[in-house]
């Protein structure tokens, strides 16, 4: 039902009325069970096969090998440049992220470019000095590039690709020694797989801010006070919770949102979660926007958040740490995770429970 | 003078009368002069700084950092498949053969695809075939990867970013001790910059096949016989031969072709280099092509060959050992670094000698 309200409104290249199982859309691309799917059914069966620690087929936020954390993600947001960020820093923060997300520290970043005949040079600069600011951020450097230009076609001036390489550190040792305290712990890394029953949930701030900036940005629309994206590179705030341990797994919620992570935690850690909805953070602003235009914020893209879980024992100190740093301030615990279903169930501001399905898809096209 | 023909023939989108400064142009991709200023001007202002053994200012086939191999390699050839090869095959053995020509072994890839709205999903599943093949061949696997969907917009279907990463094994270590047999050495990789006055330069190859074919396929030239691409992973070929020893210098040389690389090699290894054209293999249908077409075809892109530059000791050990191989039959010494000059001179087939200068980008188009 709530997706015949977003085909109307701003979904329809997004999501076709019958998914073609012929010719690629919009969807395949959205984070959500259309993309999963095509993974699955397709990548998958030609790809993979290695015997790498964490391999392709985790589909975890990274890869890891030899001891080598290696994630690649190509950015093909649009526009370009949108209220708090562009998408030279979404595409350093998005590989920082998705290897921070495992508890690795990231070593150094590649930059492949595809440039668009037309682009003003002057854009490129713009772009590239805001790699270069966000990379300082983060503390990394680019190593290694790569740039190839296409026939002017209207994809939208610059799609660049990310791919890093992270290491072990000691945060990491230090949290996982901090986790085996409390329960047993046979996971090397912090993965999508290691939820157990019990285990606290915690956002690091509000959601869906990204996604509303760029729907806002695309469509021209004023939602009367400026959504800023979040767009951020959190391998030090990672660092500095890891130094205060019991944390089992990370996720940057990006497309399809906190629903689309939740689930495939739930999926991957063989769990059920309970979310409380009055404790999700969200701007007023995004909350109304996404009323307006039908959208579910938690279905929303996010580029500056992460998704925590971590033994109870350690949950309050990590929400302390947490909202010690400027990107971590609203960090709340909003649920848990646990055996009495396996589904992820939302506990609505109104009391009842409902579940929250794995979304098709991100309803904002080309956020990240 | 050679250029204007290059214009007025196929080369008026990728070599527009003046170069703007203001906007990107089909040439910033094409891996000459005009790719390079880019680079250097642009690129290299923001990122690089790092303090990686082989680090992006470089500009080397791929970086070293932490004695791990690190290569990135976006794949926007057009269109997507041709004979001999496909975009999953280049994409494939692209990023292995970058790798492999700092003399690592590759370790694993990472594959983010860049899918339009409307791409036959029977393509993608050719495609990802045929990366799977590729794999295979060179021994290697996708451990991670990325997908997103952009909406039609007439780039050709699909763009692919490999990325990878690779190790020092005994075949190196083995191959710079046999280096050192001979001369100081300080390298601990084979690099663009180790080139020596009298290091021979040996080819693996014919010239321009691939560059001929993928230009046959974009304008429907009939070249009377079948041109086909070299695309091809080398890792196995040069693993063999660092096995041989004696080899301070490789590049594939893709983008500009053979004179691109070889005037790479004069300025970053600060040497001339003295190339004799009949010694540089060609097929008679690629040659024919080009004289028609009046393009150099040593200006024209490959895909499976291997630029070699080799102590003399060591010359025709390799030659031999390169000439057992499927990849390798028709290789040739094509001539030696010099300290007489600091240019590439090409010693022409009728005796007379002239610069090689390096190509403002190479006259076809979205060959990679």
């Amino acid at each position: 039902m709530h997706f015949l309200v977003v085909f109307k409104n701003v979904g329809s290249q997004l999501f076709p009325e019958e998914f073609s199982m012929e010719r690629i859309t919009m969807a395949h691309g959205a984070g959500g069970t259309v993309m999963s799917d095509l993974i699955k059914n397709h990548v998958l069966k030609h790809l993979g096969g290695s015997s790498a620690e964490v391999p392709l087929e985790a589909l975890d936020d990274s890869a890891v090998i030899d001891n080598i954390v290696l994630k690649s993600d190509s950015h093909a947001v649009k526009p370009l440049f949108f209220p708090g960020g562009d998408i030279g820093r979404l595409a350093v923060a998005g590989t920082v992220n998705d290897i921070a997300m495992v508890g690795a520290e990231p070593v150094a970043l590649t930059c492949g470019m595809i440039l668009e005949e037309g682009l003003p040079i002057a854009d490129l600069d713009r772009i590239l000095e805001s790699m270069e600011k966000t990379c300082k951020e983060a503390g990394v450097y680019v190593v290694t590039g790569d740039t190839k230009v296409v026939e002017k076609s209207g994809f939208g001036g610059c799609i660049i690709n990310t791919s890093g390489i992270g290491k072990r550190n000691e945060a990491l040792e230090k949290n996982i020694l901090e986790v085996k305290k409390h329960r047993t712990f046979d996971s090397r890394w912090v993965l999508d797989s290691n939820l157990r029953k019990g285990d606290k949930l915690i956002v690091s701030g509000t959601m869906g801010d990204h996604g509303i900036t760029i729907l806002s940005a695309q469509e021209g629309y004023n939602f009367g006070s400026q959504i800023k994206s979040d767009v951020t590179p959190l391998n030090n705030v990672v660092m500095k919770l890891l130094n205060v341990g019991g944390i089992v797994a990370m996720k940057d919620p990006t497309r399809g949102g906190l629903s689309n992570s939740l689930n495939e935690w739930s999926m991957k850690s063989k769990v059920g979660i309970m979310v409380q909805e009055s404790k999700v953070p969200l701007r007023g602003d995004v909350k109304a926007a996404c009323e307006m235009l039908g959208l579910d914020p938690l279905e929303i893209g996010n580029e500056g958040k992460v998704l925590i879980g971590v033994v109870p024992q350690k949950a309050e100190e990590i929400l302390s740490a947490l909202r010690e740093t400027k990107e971590g301030k609203d960090a709340q615990i909003i649920g848990e995770a646990t055996s009495n279903f396996s589904e992820v169930v939302l506990e609505t501001v109104v009391g009842g429970k409902r579940i929250m399905a794995p979304p098709i898809g991100d309803p904002v096209p080309r956020i990240c």
